[in-house]
């Protein structure tokens, strides 16, 4: 049975520390949290991984292939390195939705996110058998984005996206996926075992409500990287007119 | 007249550049808008002024007391050590939404997004005089957040700030406001010109809709450094019962 | 009287924290320096001042221009970002050696560089009056070092580097003057009230003793920043053959 | 026949990068190289390798158990987010410094360091066959440098670390040996091949000529990441009284 393996990475304690004993500066703050958040991505991405910036203080990582060793010594990296600890709870699953789940409540069991005693947890199961990896990922993008953003105003256009990410996140969660926003016009959505047709409905429902075209490549692979690179290639297909229609399957 | 100023800070000829020759690696590409975000919040910052993440190929930037000369020694930097140029273009209006409709356009006047010709543009006008900055930061905050991250899957919790964060934008374009999520619970509101009265019912609004309770501090001031400090010290007011209400306004 | 305004940054009890409760891993050590000489640099820089990196446990930065208000901005961005902590020592003097020694002994009589009691210490004195700063800056290069990098063993290149920067110290020193390595074939030299006679002499006794060209553009101005920019432009003059002889003084 | 494997990382055509079409600002060339050099001590590291900063331009990793497509990965996230590229050779030998003039002589072999042509070229061979990695590192450090940067001026201390330096690279390069600076009082020395005797001699010979005392761990493994650990235990052992003498040797 083919599983998606989901990392749920949590600052731990951080609402309280950021307002110790001051306020700390916002500036800082956002710059810890960019920092931290792409010392991460580099961290799991060198072994195949890829994480989302989800809420900054609570990070989703596909782990697919990333055993328990490897994941303390990323916290360890970070720990020497930042002035706050991480804990991270690690789910499999068939569906990204039910891993998530498994993640957080393997977390949520050892501790509040406010503790002062849960420093550097890490608990939950990878994939078992590790042979039965699988990471489907859609990366969904928005035609005609740089024409709004060359005649609207910045922020209709950012008010726009993010519509278009609360659309895909209700539509998708219907079927056990997710979907994150990466920046510009882009989504990349975890959807083990959503079809071509679901997916289909999907933007059709997207381009009825807001009157945006979506377009989409998936690709699906044994690590986040892998199935992260298929689906680009899948869109770059669609963009380059070599594909019929808006949506292409890819597997590796 | 008092006056915000924002600057749209636009990467020249991103999506192109992102595929050429092919798509390149996701996890760079979040790494590279992570770092250049983290980047322009020191340097903006180190001048009093604040950095949004927004859409990551377009960011937005409250820019008061920041010339146009050290706007361009800004990009000169990121240019020295990025792959990407950074076209700019600044507005100053009553209130945030006009300063970004000027900002957008003074940028849309000299090329698009993704022309190969425009690089390191520079262009719109700075507030004038410059003793009429005027900088207004709504910091809001989800309540009882760190309870819903204790017992509900990440995701939902995800998905309900993203709610949050979606009717705050509409509720608040009407006022000429606008509002950036910063990570957590938090969102930060340019808000010059909107009231105790506007706010208040905005946030009975997202109560009454999401069954989710805000609280904001307020802060006014002649730099984002400045209201955005006074905004976490009223919201910290609030937090510690020391104000009457959930909205605490404080100038400086 | 002109003079040169340097500050000593050393990180808090850095070696203890090195070593607890095990050895760190030397990777993240290695990382975690580069990085905070980088936000050093960045958060110096933007106020026309010019870290270098010189031990890593302990910088010296020249900071002409910057006040104490700005040294402590400077110390509460890196204590929000790092799990270290800096304390700063300010010298201002005729030359630099005199400079760094002030700023050393200021230091000192707070604390000890492994005390766990002395934590973000800023003492010492800045340029009095203001607009007595002055700063000159050397900026040396080998010549043909790209000949030897093409045809040497990169390693004998590095140690000849090496050799050149010991003979700059020690020569350099006896007029009161410093010198840093800043990669490639590249010296900076912070040499206040050195002239070109004994600048000269220095060049030629290298050149006698280890058999390599030196060339040196040096600026003063007000601010690092600025003697620096004018010091490169001096070096690009030689190089471009727009210049009699290896030695250009330029002043802004 | 146990081999030691090194990688001579070098950017493309830097020098003249540097002064076009002006100077670059110092304070970024400071930054980007910094910056640069912790990004590829995190990629390296991430797979058991470990970077040395060296010349900056020219950087020398230990990258025992990386292969040829692991190099070009590293290469690629760079290119990703730099303005500059990154040229690699690399070589295997019994020793260190014949390492890395087989690692030289392949960079050099395929263009000039200030070729426009060569750009991101990757030369050399990794270790064959690959069980037969081996690397030992010395970790020096100097007794006594806290009471020293307590009492004298930071860069008197300063400059005699660097008479450390570079007495323990003439000293050490006459066995075949390697050494860099890692901050502090801190030196690492890939040195495969070389005992304790002659290890202990050198360390007597820098105690007479400069009247500092040395102690060093030397840790001996497959990978960079675990010579360095035991080296630092071994490091750990003496200071804290549990070993005899100043040199000890662990292996993995």
């Amino acid at each position: 049975m083919k599983k998606i393996q989901l990392t749920l990475i949590q600052i731990d304690n951080y609402g309280p520390w950021t307002v110790t004993p001051a306020h700390r500066r916002e500036a800082d703050l956002q710059t810890l949290q960019a920092e931290l958040f792409a010392d991460l991505e580099r961290l799991f991405s060198a072994r195949g991984g890829l994480v989302f910036c989800t809420r900054f203080d609570n990070m989703l990582a596909i782990s697919n292939g990333i055993d328990a060793n490897t994941h303390r010594a990323i916290q360890e990296s970070i720990h020497n390195r930042y002035p706050i600890t991480l804990s991270m709870g690690i789910g499999a699953a068939e569906t990204p939705y039910e891993a998530q789940v498994l993640a957080t409540r393997a977390l949520q069991r050892v501790g509040s996110s406010r503790s002062v005693e849960r420093r550097g947890a890490l608990v939950g199961e990878c994939v078992i058998p590790p042979d039965e990896d699988w990471v489907q990922i859609a990366h969904v993008d928005v035609d005609h984005t740089s024409s709004m953003t060359d005649s609207r105003p910045i922020y209709d256009t950012h008010m726009l996206l993010q519509r278009v990410h609360l659309l895909l996140m209700e539509a998708l969660s219907k079927h056990g996926a997710l979907v994150f926003y990466t920046g510009g016009d882009n989504f990349m959505a975890p959807s083990n075992g959503v079809g071509e047709k679901e997916l289909q409905a999907i933007i059709d429902d997207v381009q009825r409500e807001l009157g945006v075209e979506l377009k989409a490549g998936v690709g699906g692979g044994a690590t986040a990287e892998l199935a992260a690179r298929l689906a680009s290639q899948g869109l770059k297909e669609i963009r380059e007119g070599r594909a019929i229609g808006r949506l292409v399957f890819k597997t590796g």
